[in-house]
């Protein structure tokens, strides 16, 4: 995520960082040059460019700008959806550790350790959910809150996080039956681990189901098509403008469709995608300034870019 | 549904699977020659063809393009709710079994056989959802999770998951009624089917009622009407360009159009369709991993496409 | 509501039922005549039509289309959320049943006796729901369901709906009160009957609001003098292919404007509208399916229709 | 709330209630007027007035076509929101009734006497809110509903409907201290309360929190100059024609956004405003009939409003 | 947030409060005095500008609209989510102290002590939430609210609010282990704290995720190019109208562009922000006014200006 103030008049048309400029500006000039070219054969051969009408490029342009709009709907949902469920994570972790102090006496060696293990548990599934999201090593910075015992558990599950709340329902049951808390505070307690897991579930659902493929092959068609054609279709009415004018048509639908496309994979780690690195890190410091642990640093962002 | 990475620009217009292209590829070949055979009679006899302007055809293929994206927004809303209520299953399904497993003793025979029952219930019902969503033989995978008495008493159900759910209430029922189980820990469990209940309602919501028939009729005749006339309409403008335009546009209409129907039904087995049967196979995986049963393989994608 | 495979090319345009046709060609007609004579009209006297240019025409145009979709947006919302909620009510009643029959045993003969009165007094409230939403006699097909006694204690409710769950809760408090079930399960049932409650009054208040009536105004009052004038305006620059147009664009706007009204009001008896008969008695075979009681038959389309 | 069936074709162009017309017809009235001048002075003085194009109007039309939509639609959504919570406010007071008349038993003198009060208490609560809504005076139709105690206590409080849900509530604590009631039913009714409460809160958030000022001056402003120049920029072009697309251009853009600004604020008594008179009513009617207690008359449209 | 009735049509062009006009204005006035440069160049050098055809900025422009209109709809939802989160903390806030009210006696001094020692924590959450919020000094108005032995325990925490939720939590703790209130109530009271977290951390999402970077660049950049490019592309159509049109059209995409951006940050002091002060100040009237404490002063506007 890009972490700066706006940027001044002239400012704005220097930055690189976190723009999709980078990404679209070979096919930008490949557009520019095609136009320069014909406006050069136009200046020279005018006659083999019959005059023709702008309106078919309007009304396609305008066509191709509503289908480019409802896609960039689509994933601009999809990318404010996971920041969301991320905050509901940290909602949810916040909820559960509350509820835990409520019920148990931290003063006691046997309640503070029970509020230590599953603040360390929920760290350790906010960091797995991570890594799931980020598609790196599942096991990475988990080693701090997880013990060698719930290591041998969760080695063989095919689904980490879903396999480390299973384990904070054992600590959790393991409550209820010792009768430290009531059936209804268990209850309590599940309601905030079903939230937890009902938002993972959510973020699986975005990494695992991608935009339907033929909207991409319809829209990237259609763009590429219709940039191409643009400077044959204006070339009679803009002349020596006609690269001017094709460039910025060709910058914004292109650029449109690659935001989009940055957009729907809330995920990753470019730069208009979420800072789940800092996100993860801020829920474990909170959970563990709750129980009176060690904090680890905050992440801070680097050359505007928070991870 | 298509699992690939996004294709470079030039294998972009080679792809077909997953591709809308094929399923309209006739009516535009049909625009394609129409607007050719208009373009040749305009070369011989121009003076047959008014001057027509194209304001009127921009006019409405700009209505019409508000009023597919319309359509389209209706239908992708469509498909990711169905993604959605999928997904909900996967995570009441998670939640089903975590909670059980607090609740219940897995290291004592009684409490094993209860959790892999339900486990064994709630996987045969998210099997039998997937029949019903597919239309296909309701029975299917479904020997491998129900007993023989589960099967004569779900014979004559009509309605074969909304029974199975009937079962996994009795089972808890069962569990309580024997004093397992507080009637606090039953309403918690008795959340999660109620949830589960709720997803497999709203599938069904989908499956039964399409979009309202008359959009499809107006849609469909407006679009065929337009872009056979369209030719008539470009071709004093473009000329000889016409079949070119005209075809693109075709493309673009008949395109979103088709798309819009296809994601409109998301529980077939069409290329851009929901996986289910990937979906249904990753649940069973997940709740017959948490009782320790041996584990049937994942599906994988075949030709990019995931079923 | 419309049952049928889509029709191929050629069968479109000849489908009737559930098209929006009928209800608006003789508006169509009227603007199709006013065209020809229009353009009758300028061939004898052409002088007496300026060259008017169609901009105006396509910006009004578009204003128009803008202004129409967000009026179908709407009505489509209306008829999706009426969807939605009678969905909601064979969900609720599922998972009364299903809650019932895991706190009630079926096998005891007082234990049938509630389940059964339950699922009658549950199958009359969707049937007097049904009945209030198409505004019909309100005890039709109630008879079967209700005893002598509660006709007599619902005659003077002005509500009757509302009266019959008004009866499920005493049934249930009555329960409650001999001690069958406790007050925890009193709640869990309640939360059902609260959801049934709730998907009634949301389906009252699509009913008994319409959309403002000045947008209805004022989008008629537009469209009309819109399609009354566009003749003229067009005749210029189309000539004699103005009534061709001129219909078109007449049963474009005309029928999403028809349509839009058709959807707003989704509950009655038109093509386009939700299917209650078969909905209320699919909700109504479910509940006694579980119960074991007699079936009545399921309802099934007819012409295509069904209601 | 307009009450009326759809007029047929010519009344439509007659209906003044309800109509937006009146609001605007200043406005319209003026821009005619402007439009007549510049087409007179056109006929006589055409050289003054270069021969514009009106491409650039169109394409400011459009823009403000777009925004306007945008303000119609976040407005409606204001006033349909409002219609849902005093939906939600009938359903909460049906499901608080139900559930009381659930676990307390009428026949029992002080059962009886509970219910009375809170149905009473209920309907205080509901015209008290309306009272709010509609800025008049906070204890209008109140005396029937609460005892001189009661009106002594709420006497002092800034918000009188919230006081009201607080003396519920402290009946309901009463019965709880006494026994009546168990925890749990306690707590079932409290959600049905803190429902009420929801609901409220959500209509105050709606009448203080209006729509960002800064939109009504960006779209007042342009309206106003668009229209203002419309006419000397289709003159060339439509000449005497001038002041019939001006005039329908100027009731369509003034229309939608004089409908829009009447529906943002939803409470009000104009005549697309929502009914909460006969809402409350109907309100009170139903809990005063669970309760047998005499009945109000209901509301009825005057001259096809209902307020 | 600004609070005065509409102006009307000449006071309309002169309110400068709450306007994004003085915003804007250095820009609306540099691409005015290019198009007035622009202008004047074409009077005296007609022949250096080629007869530009307007269609190619009538398509970027409506292209332009399109997606300022979705940013604008983003913005705008970021808004309101930020309205009805503070919204819901005043809901939330009634809810625990009326549920509170009922559980606790307030004629007991420990229950009033109690009751106000709550009340006064969660004043002090809605004041903690504001700072926050506005990023001024987090202990800001918390005085009032908190023991000397709060704010020591309070000393070190991150995140001030939720450390007071955490004592809200411990203090329900106290009364639930000294056995004043029941399991159950607490559960039904940690509703309504989980509730206030809710939406607290909402709050927190919308003032730390800013829309992405790349959407403002991206329009940022289209709509400065577009305008500048504006003059030249209208001048050889309008000729002298040019700088007038120039400036409407500058004025209404640049006021767009602001005013989204403004609405985009809700929680700030500017004058279309949400008055956050004002919404604090009322909550905690309310909580005092529940507990019999001295109420501190409502805030009113100043120049029709409510922070």
């Amino acid at each position: 995520m890009i972490v700066r103030r706006n940027p001044g008049f002239l400012r704005l048309f220097l930055v690189v960082r976190g723009s999709i400029l980078p990404k679209i500006l070979p096919k930008v000039l490949i557009i520019t040059l095609l136009a320069l070219l014909v406006a050069e054969l136009h200046k020279y051969f005018p006659d083999l460019f019959p005059d023709y009408t702008t309106a078919p490029f309007t009304l396609l342009g305008i066509s191709l700008s509503l289908f480019l709009g409802f896609r960039n709907n689509a994933s601009y949902d999809r990318w404010w959806e996971g920041r969301r469920q991320w905050g509901q994570m940290l909602i949810d972790s916040r909820n559960l550790s509350r509820q835990l102090a409520t019920l148990l006496d931290f003063e006691v060696p046997e309640g503070r350790q029970r509020l230590r293990r599953i603040a360390h548990l929920n760290a350790a599934f906010v960091h797995a959910a991570r890594n799931r999201m980020r598609g790196i090593d599942p096991w990475h910075l988990l080693d701090d809150h997880l013990s060698a015992a719930d290591r041998t558990m969760l080695a063989g599950r095919g689904n980490l996080p879903a396999g480390i709340l299973h384990l904070i329902g054992q600590e959790l049951g393991g409550c209820f039956r010792r009768g430290e808390i009531s059936d209804i505070a268990l209850r309590d307690l599940n309601t905030s681990v079903n939230s937890l897991s009902l938002a993972y579930g959510s973020c699986e659902r975005i990494l695992n189901t991608p935009l339907p493929f033929a909207y991409m092959l319809l829209l990237h068609r259609t763009a590429y098509l219709y940039c191409l054609l643009l400077p044959w279709g204006l070339v009679a009415a803009l002349g020596l403008a006609t690269p001017v004018i094709s460039a910025i048509i060709a910058y914004t639908f292109f650029g449109f469709d690659a935001l989009s496309e940055e957009l729907a994979s809330p995920f990753g780690t470019e730069a208009n995608d979420l800072p789940l690195n800092a996100m993860a890190r801020n829920i474990e410091i909170e959970l563990l300034e709750a129980v009176g642990e060690p904090l680890p640093p905050r992440l801070t962002p680097k050359n505007h870019v928070l991870l």
